[in-house]
């Protein structure tokens, strides 16, 4: 890596996205500004009878995970990391200390190691920690009644400003049949983010060495929100392509990162991620672990390990992908799949348990893994080591042991105050998905539940974004609080970052669309409001309202490229002369011109008014 | 159009899918030939302690849309069209006559225009029709108890020869929950395919002017169909454009093709793209009725629309769609809707009605219209003129409206015969698919269902494969016979080759997982089938029996690209070192070796057997 070209600003996505900007809403409770991105309209613009009468159309504010990327005003400098958001926050609640340095042996040895100065993130900063005998996590606050900036800045940040214009006719929205049991209020408190939080029901992934993050809530009554995996492996990659897949994969609406590199300088290469990440960062240390012991399972030991956590949260990793659920009796019940073991913490916690005949280390010292999360406030995202990797082995014995063994171990992270999600599947076919979900609510207590997919076909190698979006939108309107993306290389290739944007692009689909299926308050004013600019042939805004404005533009300049067509009215698809919307304004107008109700059309007859319609002409528009 | 270009073999796709042959699979009842493609597997080598054995994987068959494109024995001359596979089948019923010339009116006035020879089909025939008082529609036959080719072809195309191959260990499936019902045999028989047009919950869509196509049934207890979309507009696209895209979507998986052309020459590009169609074609003849009189909706008459109908029937089209549920008291409906009437079919109508105050022409002519379907066996689709065309307005009165009246008109079809298919929506959040699907089930008596999507959101555009292809899944597991196909070009523009094939492949990852939620007899095979191959590292299986080999291979070979890297035991994914599979087969060896059952493991103990482990290596793929 060149440390002049990974630094560079230049090579980073920073533009914001057309006819946007950040705005900035400031807390009530705390001294906080939270972000959003707002969308500018344009009117509309009413011809009747050939004289124009103007509407004007309000700006929308969209949740943003661009972070201070998009921001002209602020100036960025990758080798300084992004604006230390959540520091005063943390350092003000007393409960922590500054390390005088690294606790990870392994950490200090990198820190120490001269030749991999030229890797190394420039401004590292040292470490904090937990008062001895503190817990800092957001759930222990919750349970003391806290309401932290955290906890407010969310409740700010999920209502994307919709509160204030509950009145716009455009609200109006499809009751769902989930959201909304526990929020009678409608919108978001900052109280019910606590309470969300306190329950376990929620978790806000928020690490105090991860100051940069912007503060985010995983839990079913809030949106859907969606991950991203970006990670080098020894056949390909590097530290710069990392980097800049982060920015990139929060400028399309990323809500978590994981960091899944298996390759040399991993810890190099989080550290340049995390400090330029505006979102949670998470991983899955067994990969580092191994890669210490020279990929050797069998030779990992839970010192090891346990160095490895110590290492990443003190590097700032908001929550860890933890197989300890993958039980040595657990394992023989894989040996009848197609597939066997897919994931890669599984497979090798498996090759483990089995080298060794002992039980998993990750489950025989999980109290002592939830003490190390707790000084930290690193979440657990408890793995699905034994997910069924196709069609055929979807829901066996060995899945769903597996997951209830996880709900034993939330437990276990709650009466540590561990904020805790649970990983799941992976390969099912639709018509056995919410039966995962049902489970997982049930064994596991209602933590939120974070799947892979789930891919509801194996047959589509290269279209797996799609085949997992479809189970992706249903579980999240079962109950999934976070859905892991997919991208088109699933199965056949590390992603580009054309792959990345296809992905987060088919599961921000999916995530809006179980959003809309369970009700969240005004997540339907998004579609209303970009279907309203279709109607009106308002092109910009159709494009600008869209999860990707430069696409659509360019698609519909594709077949008619002049500026002018974007105020045509109509469209490639039909042409000038018969276009469905059009005709479709000259019926409504006509209707609601002459106030025409179902039985007055019948009743009262129309020749008269028809004759009208024909002699005023119906081609105003042309 | 140059005619040497577009009746030029070459411009046209014709080679065979990767490692695919056409087979042909004799009938029992008839004499006839049933087309299917198969894909050859390779071996799979187990590599034990050093040594390698050897297990043959059969081949696998599967459903075949290409026609006689992708067979190298035949050859293609799109001057004189595709082989007229049925037309034996036709005449031997001794029901039909050839006329002495079209009955159009406007049939014949362009086949006199001497101005039009160098864009007309240049081997074209005389049509034929039922003789007077015959109906010569497979409803028809089969409520008269006849099994007619047609009906065995597709029994035995449904089942794609797994019925021989039932007791293979990778037939195993997740039972279904609701296939099957009426199929206590597992399979299709000729005798079932007859009792289902019969009871009108199937269509074979079969004019009898287009013996080219290759038998299909649309129906729930079916294969979930998909239909793809051609056509030019006023704005762009030529007839060249339009065969070529019609032979790519049979390609990659197109069950039925609608052409949807504007522009001119209608008459004629249908006739090349009839002439050439394997698959059934469908057309909306308002679009044609509404050129002859230059646009103008309110110039349209039931004669019009009638010589149309006629001219269209006797060139082939297989079916129709008809919005004759676009009642005049429906149309008000629509006014406060975001964006009123979207269908042009049913915005064409709404306007004839709302000019003329009278009632839809195309219902109050219905049972004029079934006389003209029954002689021809044109099958009818209704069309849903008042489908929502955003979330807002999704399941409203107007649309429910209409599917009552098309329930009413389905019954005056079967009156005569006539095979009917209803078509749906449009725009609709998940929560309110089922009731849609529900609902068409008891309006219109099990009728099959035809559905444009459902888009789960409207905020992607450039994206609706993907906002459809959720929906499209959920109601194909509900019941959805045929789903209508969507490009990411939808609202946009036209699609282009790419755009087509897109939404091709979403579509069929939409059926196919709607198969496997059904538990459509076998429908899991072909996943089972590439799960094995995945979790063996056949790599070149793993691409071939995919919906799209091309892009599987191109994704794999952008990270490892060399051709060892097809039998590598390994992917880019993880590396050579790092890879879940490689760790899971070894735990699987070691499990299976060692018969390990859960109870064992723990009872017993396995420090020996783990020592052994240890000892044999665990490297044996490196």
């Amino acid at each position: 890596m060149q440390k002049s070209d990974s630094t560079n600003p230049e090579i980073i996505t920073r533009n914001p996205l057309p006819a946007s900007r950040k705005i900035y809403v400031p807390g009530k409770v705390h001294d906080i500004k939270v972000a959003m991105r707002e969308i500018e309209l344009t009117d509309t613009v009413h011809n009747y009878n050939g004289s124009n009468k103007v509407e004007k159309n309000i700006p929308i504010n969209v949740y943003d995970t661009s972070g201070p990327f998009t921001d002209p005003n602020i100036s960025i400098d990758l080798k300084k990391g992004l604006p230390r958001l959540r520091e005063e926050w943390i350092l003000n609640r007393g409960d922590v200390e500054e390390l005088k340095e690294q606790s990870s042996e392994y950490g200090r040895k990198r820190l120490n190691d001269k030749s991999l100065d030229h890797l190394r993130f420039e401004h590292l900063k040292n470490p904090l920690k937990a008062k001895p005998g503190k817990n800092v996590s957001q759930m222990y606050y919750a349970k003391q009644g806290i309401i932290t900036p955290e906890m407010e800045y969310i409740a700010i940040r999920e209502n994307q400003g919709l509160e204030n214009i509950a009145k716009n006719p455009l609200m109006v929205q499809h009751p769902g049949n989930s959201f909304g049991a526990n929020t009678p209020q409608g919108f978001i408190t900052p109280e019910f983010v606590r309470d969300e939080v306190a329950a376990g029901r929620a978790i806000i992934p928020s690490n105090i060495n991860h100051p940069e993050s912007e503060p985010m809530i995983i839990g079913r009554n809030f949106l859907v929100k969606i991950n991203t995996n970006i990670g080098n492996s020894a056949v390909s990659s590097s530290i710069e392509e990392e980097v800049e897949k982060a920015v990139w994969s929060c400028r399309w609406g990323g809500d978590t990162l994981m960091d899944l590199s298996t390759g040399k300088n991993i810890h190099e290469t989080r550290e340049w991620i995390i400090r330029n990440c505006p979102v949670p960062v998470g991983t899955v240390p067994i990969y580092q672990a191994l890669e210490k012991v020279n990929g050797k399972a069998e030779d990992l030991t839970w010192e090891i390990f346990r160095d490895t956590l110590i290492e990443q949260a003190e590097q700032g990793v908001d929550y860890f992908t933890i197989h300890a659920g993958v039980l040595l009796r657990y394992i023989p019940m894989t040996a009848k799949r197609i597939t066997g073991i897919v994931s890669r913490g599984g497979s090798i916690m498996a090759k483990w348990c089995l080298s060794h005949h002992k039980e998993n280390f990750l489950y025989t010292h999980f109290e002592e893994i939830c003490e190390i999360m707790k000084a930290y406030d690193v979440a657990f995202s408890l793995g699905d080591g034994l997910r069924p990797g196709c069609i055929a082995d979807a829901n066996d014995a060995a899945q769903f042991g597996e997951l209830e063994t996880l709900g034993e171990l939330t437990k276990i992270a709650w009466k540590h105050d561990v904020q805790t999600i649970i990983e799941g599947p992976g390969h099912v076919p639709m018509h056995m998905i919410k039966i995962n979900m049902d489970k997982q609510l049930k064994e596991c207590h209602e933590a939120p539940f974070y799947t892979l997919g789930p891919l509801t076909t194996d047959i589509a190698p290269g279209y797996d974004h799609i085949t997992s979006a479809i189970g992706a939108a249903m579980i999240g309107w079962f109950g999934t609080a976070m859905l892991c993306y997919v991208t088109p290389k699933e199965h056949l290739g590390l992603p580009n970052k054309k792959d990345v944007k296809d992905g987060v692009i088919a599961y921000k689909i999916a995530a809006h669309a179980a959003d809309l299926a369970k009700g969240h308050p005004g997540a339907q004013y998004r579609d209303n409001v970009l279907s309203k600019a279709r109607f009106e042939f308002r092109w910009d805004d159709q494009f600008n309202v869209s999860l990707d404005p430069d696409t659509a533009r360019e698609f519909h300049d594709e077949t008619l490229p002049a500026e002018g067509a974007k105020i045509a009215h109509f469209c490639s698809m039909c042409g000038p002369h018969f276009c469905s919307m059009k005709i479709s304004q000259d019926v409504r107008e006509y209707a609601e011109q002459h106030g025409v109700e179902e039985d007055e059309v019948l009743k009262k007859g129309m020749e008269e008014k028809s004759k009208e319609f024909k002699e005023k002409g119906s081609e105003v528009y042309l």
